[in-house]
């Protein structure tokens, strides 16, 4: 791997991009796929349950094949190419990251709520004793003020991440918010930054480039934006602005166009477009997890489910509040009957 | 119209969004999208074949529709939009100007290239009879240096036009190169600044904010990015972005997405996406009538149609010299043979 790179890029389509296929992929595709971004030389690519390992379930939406086959298959084609995994604590446990290590996964991501960092210190240090590089990953960076960021950021970086991750989980972040808070974060860590962006605002690509002025230099991309909501940057147009843009990421921007043309468009089931539903979740600054129980809520309520979700994001409610979005719909309701009394 | 907007919207799905269907606009589908924009409150809706008034042609593609019937629809419906039409010289002609404000529309927008801004005062000096609002649209607008554009700029502004827009054609401009050339404008211009973008390296939003941080106040956007490559800023999450940034575009956001939703995405036969061609041409900054030139003489001379593609975007060719594809094709042929030996 050439070592003067200016931006180290992480490619989600494998683990992110599964919320866009309903986390369907074959040991055959994610084998092509991996095969492929290996030969174009990008750095790191992460395989795993589109919500982590241990991901596959009821709730997030059952796996059609065993994460840890997948991870497998990725690490058997990749001989410059390090394979991370993600890992939510409370979804995903310490055997399974010690299965993917085991499976030659290289790189472990640990994911929490941006103001819950402290239940990440045993999984870093786990993935440090495998000998795994380590990333803080911090979802939903939007909902924190940046103090808070700055102090979860550090937190991770005290347990040891190598780097720690601004995460756009919603795709929320305006540029300028993505800009204060990194400049905060370098300012205030040692350790590497990193930027996820979603474009549910059509901003994953201004976000991106934000960050990366401001000192971020490790940052995620999925080849045709397959991910969840409207996906991630782009990687192989991300690929072409850092060329343009005189960064180098070590990537061959040929090969990554050929490889999403020719082997990532053919798997998705319809191409990923910024539609009502993911533009209605960047805007309100909420999961995708609480847009189908708020339209079922507004069909009960005679409400817009836009309103359900925009007054959720404004309450800040996370995953496992789902229970809130009835009374928020009866809040609304109630105020809507009083007002046209 | 609210007379409070910071930023005035014109809707170009019905002429730029006319490429990405191949001009097969009817009647019914221009009524009705242009009826929806018109309660959802956007200022401009312009209606036109994708290369402008009299695009209809083997050489840009034959509309399925008379324009000056789409016009007359459109502007049947609208009781608070105006009506725009795009005329590039030597496509269009006076007469189709003079048919179309026949027809009820307010705006002409006469479009050059870049360094041609001198073939419109005749153009824009009718349309001032005309007593429609004027607007000088300098395409391809990342072609010349920034000197380059106030010049024409300035020479658009003398011949009377009420706004002038820099027009990335190619989506071929970085944020900065944006910001750089909107600032010029607005320290060289007394008349409105406007920009229209492409998104074809997934910048469309990004260079629509910079442009808006530097002074534009016009901007263009497509809904549901219905635009020739990858289309344009697309408009919906336009509004949306410009409500979180606290300004005023007087347009209502839920009557946009339910719009973009039911009405504009059933149009599509295929959702816009950003796919190896559109971003070639992004990256190298030409055309989208070169493209099939050159995939043409690149199956000719054995040779990939990107370099011929980006080799023509160093040489800064302009429609119109096609001939050249097939020279640069020889050369780089030529240059790799000489390399082999």
């Amino acid at each position: 791997m050439s070592d003067n790179r200016d931006i180290l890029l992480t490619e989600v389509a494998l683990r992110d991009g599964s919320h866009a296929i309903g986390h369907q992929y074959t040991v055959e595709q994610v084998t092509e796929v991996a095969r492929a971004l290996n030969d174009a030389g990008v750095p790191y690519i992460e395989v795993a349950h589109g919500d982590g390992l241990a991901g596959s379930s009821e709730q997030y939406g059952r796996s059609l094949t065993d994460e840890m086959k997948l991870i497998e298959a990725a690490v058997s084609v990749c001989d410059q190419t390090k394979v991370a995994v993600l890992l939510i604590p409370g979804i995903g446990t310490m055997n399974e990251l010690k299965q993917a290590a085991e499976l030659g996964a290289k790189m472990a991501r640990i994911a929490t709520h941006v103001t819950e960092a402290d239940v990440s210190p045993q999984h870093i240090n786990l993935a440090k004793e495998l000998g795994m590089e380590t990333v803080g990953f911090l979802m939903m960076s939007h909902m924190a003020p940046v103090d808070k960021l700055v102090e979860q950021a550090k937190l991770m970086e005290s347990y040891g991440a190598d780097t720690v991750y601004v995460v756009d989980s919603a795709g929320a972040l305006l540029p300028n918010e993505v800009r204060e808070r990194i400049r905060a974060l370098r300012q205030s860590l040692t350790v590497n930054i990193g930027f996820h962006a979603h474009n549910n605002l059509s901003l994953a690509m201004a976000n991106t480039l934000a960050a990366i002025e401001e000192g971020a230099t490790r940052i995620d991309g999925s080849v045709r934006c397959l991910g969840a909501g409207a996906g991630n940057t782009q990687t192989e147009v991300l690929v072409a602005v850092l060329e343009r843009m005189g960064l180098n990421s070590g990537v061959d921007l040929y090969k990554m166009m050929d490889l999403a043309e020719n082997i990532v468009a053919p798997i998705l089931t319809q191409p990923q477009e910024i539609t009502r539903d993911s533009l209605v979740m960047g805007y309100a600054g909420v999961y995708s997890s609480f847009l189908l129980h708020s339209q079922r809520a507004a069909k009960q309520f005679n409400v817009d489910s836009r309103d359900i979700l925009i007054e959720l994001g404004k309450r800040k409610v996370v995953g496992g509040q789902e229970d809130m979005i009835i009374d928020v719909a009866a809040e609304i309701a109630n105020k809507q009957n009083s007002l046209k009394v």
